[in-house]
């Protein structure tokens, strides 16, 4: 084995000359791996069921004889033109009605049946065929699945979404129960009269929005199963298909399990300040979706992307640093979209590990350099490949509460995925590591789990969040958590649910979210927040994005709030609850409150953070095994205080000098 | 009689149990009235003429064995599903022609005959059931016409709309002519050539909008008088819907005179500084349409709503204030949506009566306080239940100007209602009471007419206008009136018409709105203003949203421009026309300024201001009957100065500390 | 011959008796073109096939009479609602789907051959029955072509834009090629499965987008020629249609050969600071689009607008003032839109030369000034009429570049227009006068060419600049300079393309462009900046809109980047060549450096600064023939220095003090 390095391939753009020169180049590049066939199938399939299979055959040969191994895909991510014209019903359709034309990619109803046999009938070509090839090493399954469309209100959707309801409920009155159609006079007599959400005068029903949001992530998965049944039939080899991250649409908890290894696509921004820490975050999700085993980063830009309004190329090193970001998180494969940066087309402006101006540019120095660097890291036996990253810190993280509670009509307008990374960036910044989790799982590893705004939560979690406090675990939780039940139907009483409110000790009157005067007054302005006081958080602490008037039964109160009709009232409390604890964060506080609270949680919990690897700021600590990466994304000079040896160096790793974007990875 | 409380009941949603338990709590808060059935069609109609009453019989008998009366919902306001599905020509269409789906509500087209006939099937079969049930006060037909459909562009509504226009014009030729369509090659050869105005290549001609909008105001306006013929067939019970405000689909000044009783649904923003001035204006607005009678605020939120980006609960003693502003400013009744908080639906994190927390929060207790206060200040005796509110001055309000002046190609950007705003403000902000007028309405009984921006005048009003000032009046024009007949014809020689012109001793050359360079080119910015100055106005007056180069014939100059081209040009006229006055102001002052001349006008009009009523700042004062109310609206206490009794606490009025929010009802 | 002067003339919109005061006022105003029928087609034909001429007989009659020369209109720009209803497919479709309505103008897809024919056929019937009316000087075809409706995606203009492929590429697989379908599954197997690029799931094809611009600025030129045939059969006089500007839309290098005459409608705003300038770079291109000849301004406001936000009026000579730019600039003819102020439809708030207010007005006084004084200096003895205006320098414009480098997925924002105007202002604003050229024109009659941003670069115009440079020229090569072929293929080997690599010693290893956070995150804010340094420049230099990685293989470096990664890296080249010199600038310098930078680029090409014409700032110098014309656009008062004498006053120029907005037209 080895920690793979290479990229998308797409030689169909090139004449074929070139392809011996990209076998030469990936030689000296260290590229070992290369993703064949993402945007294939107008290639492939040039006539419906008229196959063109010479030219492939010719690519896998050609890489095998040159030492690189092939993750193939199935092609079925961008059907061609001739679907369209034979079967326009299989273009998508928006939720205002609008049928998508051809001419870029993706232009399929997840829910088609015919768009799922013509790519059933494809897979099967593409595993007959290359199943035994001697190249072959991984399965990739489509591509980016629902990055452009992953919500479709088509009459194929509809009728779709009609039988997963019938087989979720049975019958129209349980529809109707969990619904809540009481309301609004939305009562269905048959599931022949439900449709998807599409535009509607007001509010849409929200359990007909999350139900449609959990349907749809079901039938992307659907499709990607259908292709495994095929793959499976003839194959042994592992299937992947490339995650995007924190992806709202997809719910990737019910999709893991699904996939041999996880792999992951990630285009940070190179100018954002927040990116590494949002990166840190982002991989930590992908190694904890496969249960902590390795991963693979599927994609990423060598330098600039061009879908941003303006596309900054990655700094010299940032490229380097951000993929050891990963391998230190978990990730045994670093791969890049694409190869070769294309000539023509939608993304000729997408860097390329070979740019338009040839090898003489720092964008490829740095792609050969850390191909040698990967290299000499690969083999179990330098500590790094497959090793394990060890986390006592949990936050649950949950697709359903995610939809639900940026749904609108709700009680603020809050940013689940900027919670997540508030409360994960505080941690991370203490030098913790964090695992995410769902509420229902076995926590008793963890010694300190966070639930923030985990808004949906079944009895299950509830009584699982509880348990875990009583167990001996510290629990958080955060504002806006299990304020519903699975359906959306509120937890009356004061929210939380019985369970959870007797183990924190608390419950909820009445949320109280920071506001300023309607937005179409003031066109905009600042995000509003409320006073914060405690010595558990920071000077002037403020909280922002909800604020709840907690009731306390039998709980300490650690932080009140200062402001408004909210003074005095409590902000954070504690509940000692068997062999741990239970704490309730009634707002989001600032980021500076919000690393003090981590600290004071981390230390009521027991977990201690490690020592500081380096000096400097933004310094990035993370251990795999017993190796410790350091990263500098800091824009000064830090020094390693680790001892041990540097494995990229081979020298002593203590009192190194890193340079912005530099990195050590430390063994003891 | 009594001075209504209560609210929405939605008993369909709770389990059979809970409706025992929602009676005995409407006592305790002293509940009298209970709005029942707004959202139960699908419910009272499972099937297309299939009936399911059974339940509502159980809810009226038990409302009326509790002692709650009832005003009783025809139900129509929310299709169930099977409609559209049986019908998808009933749902509406959108200017873009996307038909819109079910799954919200009021997914029907105004014009749709076949909504129609099926909502009047419904009310037949209730009015025949229930007319002469014992619980019965009122009824309440459909809900909140318009609020999310108020314009529909399906091929129903076309037809309607010229048989509407054929109704109007009678020929083609007629309407040719109104419409001006002379220009841009728009002439009709036939009715059946036109259509609604859909989305175009460019502006759509200024009639034809404005005639569309006078239409769909009728189309509602012609559904609710489809089910009050129904009604008033069988029953002698008092008709009302509930209004929305200033709503500008619709004009109430037509639909007023067919409500037995108006009623006014309002939803402040509890943090908006300026909600207790605007609230004061739409309470003003309310006891206008009904000639001064008292009305009843059908709905209001017990705290939150759900529908701002972030809803913040209303503070402490906020509601209360808020109902007694409508009790000041005319109104026998106060109601809420609705009793008990929704679990689930569209509105359930709306506050309710009854909070998802139950009966130990602040919003039961203050529910249950209100309650028991207005039980108290019921009856004729008291001084304020019938009560009438005396005004000397009054504000020209018209829906067609309204419609007009925000059309796009238009000589600014203007907000009708932020213009009538800021005159009524100036006025209350002395003490002065409002009313609101027609133009063409016998407007001998005020002091002073302020006619702001009444862009549409008919000649009726421009001669109604000038009489009204030879007569005795004091007449303030405000810039952009009478600049067009009733078909958006421009009256040429100096806009206003000769009369007005006549009477204010000015004609206006031309528009030069405040303008910035484009919006395009700077992404927003300030509001651009003029400066101004007049012993009138303010020190550093500026105006904004309007300017005219103002040509004076006979007139003394009482203001001026103070900028650029304007510089030196007259901002404000008067001119003595018989026994009254005519003052032309040609533009918008700011507030203080406005303030300042709003005083002169007073003093030429000889309109005394009350004498204040309490210490500090933020006070409302209106005065009901003899009984004066005291609101403090500030954030500091406020001292009463007014001698009488307090009818809230029995105690001698003057030298009460009022807290925030606090008020007093003074009798001398 | 006269320097024509006059607007559109629309009497249908007014009684027979006002036409007669029209041409009384004509005559006191100095009229002596009108042109006639843009809007008149419903009026002409009112039911197919049906026409009505009488009253335009006696329009052209009476205008004949009075002595105004005619501009008739086709009256095509607008056809009658009776085609939409009898041909609903002509109506045009916008990229979602919707089909436009009737009610504004312009609603023709431009492909539908419907459509084509019922304007060919009322041409004929126009040309047939007018060719001979002795009032007649030019015609007037349709209206503004393509200004609301220059993109159509019905299904006409599919099987056009299909056909026009087929005529373009011959073969499927020639167009595979071109639009690079082997990204992303695209290929085509018949022409047939090709569409117009309509909502897509994301990034449409480059090249397909690029070919659809191409496409539908064919199209409408198509209905242009199609008119101009049917005119020409049967008249010698001289056609034209009224262009608008730099319109994106409308290649107008490809139609400026097709007018007998150019002639342009021009709408900046008052209030903008830089619509002086802007309006000169306006000039310029219509100059140079009919090669130098002289052109008409058809239209322009004789005071506001009504179609921006807030409608400033010009300033009190403001529109004197601006057409003497374009006399200045070359323009024998000064036009309104339109003669008599609408007192109905969607433009009645657009000034008129007769307002509303009548002829007792500053406008109506300010037409009539202007008209005895171009009628005073009109007659080629006078010096201006016929003049041609000499420049040095030329700045390359290029449609295709325009399309292409404002596309989405490019590596930045860019406005192409922007960059343009930033590089003619910095020309002008020293006194040179600037002509616009296509790259592969011939450019030896100018001194220096600069080609900013000239994204897509054919091998000819590749080629072209190259041996400007070296045969003498002084070549100034702007970023985004020849990225890519006419099929938007990237120039591999570092952009630009050999021959320019050679000339300018540089090629490009990669972009750079400033750029922040994304926008979604921070909700807008400041344009990103990099910093500059060079003598060439102005202290504290900054770049803004884009950067790159240049690497000089043999040139000076000007000037450097001094930011981020960027530091230190070459920003401004400069390569002796031949007998000229080559320039490469990387960035957008800021207004003051770029101001330095023409001055430095001037001098290095020899071609010197006239002196300054007057004193004080923003004071606009342009040559015609040996007359200067010297325009103050100040807010303070400028003295002219030039020695001569004042066409308009017959006094000695020097000394002459300007008020603002005042104009000096000098001849030595």
């Amino acid at each position: 084995m080895t920690i793979w390095y290479g990229g998308d391939y797409n030689p169909e753009q090139w004449p074929r000359e070139v392809w011996n020169e990209d076998v030469a180049l990936m030689q000296r590049g260290g590229i070992s791996l290369a993703t064949v066939g993402v945007f294939s199938w107008a290639r492939l399939e040039p006539r419906p069921g008229e196959y063109d299979f010479g030219w492939l055959d010719d690519v896998l040969d050609t890489l095998h004889a040159g030492g690189v191994r092939v993750d193939l895909a199935t092609a079925t991510a961008s059907p061609p033109p001739w679907l369209a014209k034979l079967h326009p019903e299989t273009l998508p359709v928006t939720e205002q009605g609008v049928r998508l034309a051809v001419g870029s990619r993706q232009q399929y109803c997840p829910s088609s049946p015919v768009y799922r046999s013509y790519a059933k009938r494809l897979v099967e070509q593409l595993v007959q065929r290359y199943a035994g090839h001697p190249a072959l090493e991984l399965w990739h399954v489509n591509n980016e699945y629902g990055c452009h469309v992953s919500r479709c209100y088509c009459e194929a959707s509809a009728d779709a979404f009609r039988a997963w309801l019938e087989a979720r409920y049975g019958t129209v009155e349980e529809l109707n129960r969990a619904w809540g159609t009481a309301f609004w006079s939305q009562r269905y007599d048959a599931f022949d009269e439900v449709s998807p959400p599409s535009a509607a005068p007001s509010f849409r029903n929200p359990t007909q929005l999350l139900d449609f949001d959990r349907f749809s992530s079901d039938e992307l998965m659907a499709c990607y199963s259908a292709e495994v049944e095929v793959i499976r039939a003839a194959s042994e080899l592992p299937i992947t298909t490339n995650f995007m991250g924190f992806f709202k649409p997809v719910d990737y908890w019910k999709w893991a399990p699904l996939v041999d290894i996880v792999s992951d696509d990630a285009y940070p921004d190179p100018v954002d300040p927040v990116s590494p820490a949002y990166g840190a975050m982002e991989r930590d999700l992908m190694r904890s979706l496969g249960g902590g085993k390795p991963w693979i980063l599927m994609e990423q830009a060598p330098s600039a992307v061009n879908w941003r309004p303006r596309n900054a190329p990655k700094a010299p090193g940032q490229m380097r640093a951000w993929s050891y970001q990963c391998v230190g998180r978990g990730a045994d494969g670093i791969l890049f979209f694409q190869w070769r940066q294309s000539a023509a087309g939608s993304e000729k402006f997408h860097s390329g590990m070979v740019p338009h101006g040839g090898t003489d540019t720092r964008v490829w120095r740095e792609i050969a350099q850390l191909g040698g660097e990967l290299r000499d890291l690969s083999g179990p036996e330098r500590g790094v490949e497959g090793g394990r990253v060890p986390a006592a810190v949990a936050i649950a993280l949950d697709w359903d509460s995610w939809w639900a509670i940026e749904q609108p009509a709700s009680p603020t307008t809050v940013s689940y995925r900027h919670v997540l990374f508030a409360w994960h960036r505080a941690f991370t910044s203490l030098g913790h590591t964090v695992d995410f989790v769902r509420a229902d799982a076995d926590l008793s590893g963890y010694r300190l789990v966070v639930a923030p705004a985990h808004f949906v939560a079944t009895d299950a979690q509830v009584d699982g969040l509880a348990a875990y406090a009583a167990g001996g675990g510290t629990l958080v939780a955060g504002f806006g958590t299990a304020i519903t039940d699975e359906h959306l139907h509120v937890r009356l009483g004061g929210y939380l649910g019985q369970p959870l409110r007797d183990a924190l000790g608390v419950w909820i009157e009445e949320f109280a979210p920071p506001a300023g005067p309607d937005l179409e007054a003031t066109g905009g302005g600042a995000v509003p927040t409320v006073g914060l006081s405690g010595e558990v958080l920071g000077a002037d602490a403020t909280g922002s994005t909800w604020a709840e008037v907690v009731r306390v039964t039998d709980a300490e109160v650690r932080a009140t709030f200062t402001d408004g009709a909210l003074a005095g009232s409590p902000a954070i409390t504690r509940r000692a609850t068997g062999e741990g604890a239970a704490w309730y964060v009634a707002t989001l506080p600032d980021p500076e409150s919000l690393r003090a609270l981590a600290e004071a949680l981390a230390s009521d919990a027991g977990v201690e953070a490690p020592e500081p690897a380096a000096t400097g700021d933004e310094v990035e600590t993370v251990r795999r095994g017993d190796v410790t990466f350091v990263i500098n994304h800091g824009a000064s000079v830090a020094r390693v205080l680790l001892s041990g040896t540097d494995l990229l160096t081979g020298s002593a790793a203590e009192g190194l000098v890193l340079a912005p974007n530099d990195v050590a990875i430390v063994r003891p």
